[in-house]
């Protein structure tokens, strides 16, 4: 290959600054005179240079990329996320760059700093599934870069623009309708206690069994870590110390989990032990996955919209791009349940 | 927000030209007088002025970015492919950043083209899982600019590094398999006829039963277009017109689809016919999904190996970004069957 053309052997050969080639080759107009223009333009045919957009951006100071970065590329929360992102900034002219941080907190610094060094007019982060470290989203929004967040927590989040899940809510209306449906004693494997949503998920557990005046268990309260696996080892712990009567049918009617691949853990050590779902065991997952339609027996679920999240997320970021808006930026998303035919009734 | 101090803010400052910003900015020595560097440093720590990636950029003509750009982000085997650079990849140091085409040809061309322009060191681009345009690709090869492609086809590609998976075998070796394991009339749901790897997993399945002294029957082959609906959808027009005897049973004994999506939207319409897997019908998808393993009654499968192929294209690529290699770069993945304990064997 030839050596590439820059600005810089255009600027030499035309006998100008780069500055100057930069101004011209971005339409600001009045900086220099005819001659010159022509000049350059004349050089700019005869060395066959295509302005990078490096280069252009250095003076319109917009690449038109978003960048979003978030944990892990195989959770379907993630995706819809993106999906949704997508489906909003690309009508508006966006292209989009994606960084999977993997939950380490260096990696996401990392592509925060490089994204927000000019490569991008503006960054949608989410959280990183484990304990958030918010100090560099916090110096970039104080500098004026254009930043919202999804699903992060802290108090010194308040002023950047963002976009939640009400986690809490969720798992108290999952308690409500369970015990609408005649459940009475329901246990829990939770995500993580390292994960915020995780924790919030697992409060509103706990609040929606004392609103509804069911005792807390804390044998009934496991913690796994989010996988498959865990999930089918709680459950087997669960089965084996709650497990009476024939068939070891245990004391408990239904099952939540902190999100559906947990779930389907759990499902896999019913279906272990013989038990039939729902009928001897109901069981509700979270995230509202494809994997929790599509198996069978099917579960309840919760879908968390990230689709809209993700489309709210990209109009906050563009508006704070073109700052259009300065007001309060803040939207908390509803549960949506899925567990219609998907729960036992239990008659009185 | 103050605004964001530029190089050109330096420049000013100390009087000097950008480009003797840039350069010294980038450790570029002899360049210009001592006096003129402190004169520079000074300004730059007045100033408060951090400097660009893109700045730098100008003259390393390096971002340590590796772009990756494919069809849809919900597929796992691009899950798969992205999660292979990423590990090759960052241990050496690079970030990368991925785009989504959606499988449309001009989404594909414009983040190629932006991706290309400096943004990035060099590119991996996958298949849009439809026809594929290879212009723009074969343009930034022939620049120079590093590229290496995954599962893409056309003669257009020979000089271009290229990453491939065995499709054509994939499908021939099931055949084998359960041609071995007594079947000897095996239906096919082909992915959409637009897409090359759809029609080579066809032909593989067409050799395989030619090889194996097997009539092709066209009637026992149908095409859908990689969703789950549509595997639904085939298997229930296969029922329809060779359903035969007790409870309907097929005159077919194994069903291959071109990818596990439809492979469990067969799975679907198989049950709802009252039949059994794998005592009736026998399914094999192919792509190594998670849901594969995931669903009960558990299909057949092919791994494609994303994953050592997504490690493939990141060293394949660096070593074209450093300009160690300058040999035909080229490999072929061979398919890894998930068929044990998943097919029935048909005595005779």
């Amino acid at each position: 290959m030839g050596k590439k053309v820059t600005i810089r052997d255009i600027a030499k050969e035309s006998g100008v600054s780069t500055t100057t080639v930069s101004r011209l080759l971005n339409h600001v107009e009045g900086y220099c005179s005819k001659d010159t223009e022509q000049r350059v333009w004349a050089a700019i045919e005869r060395l066959n240079y295509h302005p990078s957009k490096i280069a252009r951006s250095l003076v319109t100071q917009k690449t038109n990329l978003i960048g979003v970065i978030f944990p892990d590329i195989y959770n379907s929360f993630f995706q819809d996320l993106f999906r949704g992102v997508e489906e909003y900034a690309s009508r508006l002219g966006y292209q989009l760059i994606l960084c999977n941080t993997d939950g380490n907190s260096k990696k996401e610094r990392d592509y925060l700093l490089s994204l927000a060094e000019n490569l991008t007019d503006g960054i949608i982060i989410s959280t990183s599934n484990a304990k958030d470290d918010n100090t560099t989203i916090v110096d970039l929004h104080k500098k004026g870069f254009p930043i919202v967040t999804v699903e992060r927590y802290g108090k010194e989040l308040k002023d950047v623009p963002r976009i939640l899940f009400a986690n809490r809510e969720a798992e108290e209306q999952v308690v409500d309708y369970l015990y609408r449906s005649g459940h009475r004693r329901i246990a829990y494997i939770s995500g993580p206690s390292n994960a915020v949503n995780a924790n919030r998920r697992q409060e509103g557990f706990r609040n929606g069994l004392s609103k509804n005046g069911l005792l807390v268990d804390d044998s009934l309260i496991l913690t796994g870590d989010y996988k498959l696996e865990s999930g089918q080892e709680c459950m087997r712990r669960l089965l084996d110390e709650h497990g009476c009567g024939d068939r070891k049918k245990p004391d408990f009617t239904a099952v939540m989990a902190g999100n559906d691949l947990m779930a389907i853990g759990a499902v896999r050590a019913i279906l272990e032990r013989g038990l039939q779902i729902p009928d001897d065991i109901s069981v509700i997952g979270c995230d509202g996955t494809m994997l929790a339609d599509l198996i069978r027996p099917q579960i309840g679920t919760i879908r968390l919209g990230g689709i809209e999240m993700g489309k709210k997320a990209a109009e906050y970021l563009i508006s704070e791009i073109k700052s259009e808006d300065t007001g309060e930026k803040k939207v908390i998303f509803q549960p949506q349940l899925h567990l219609d035919g998907r729960i036992k009734t239990i008659e009185e």
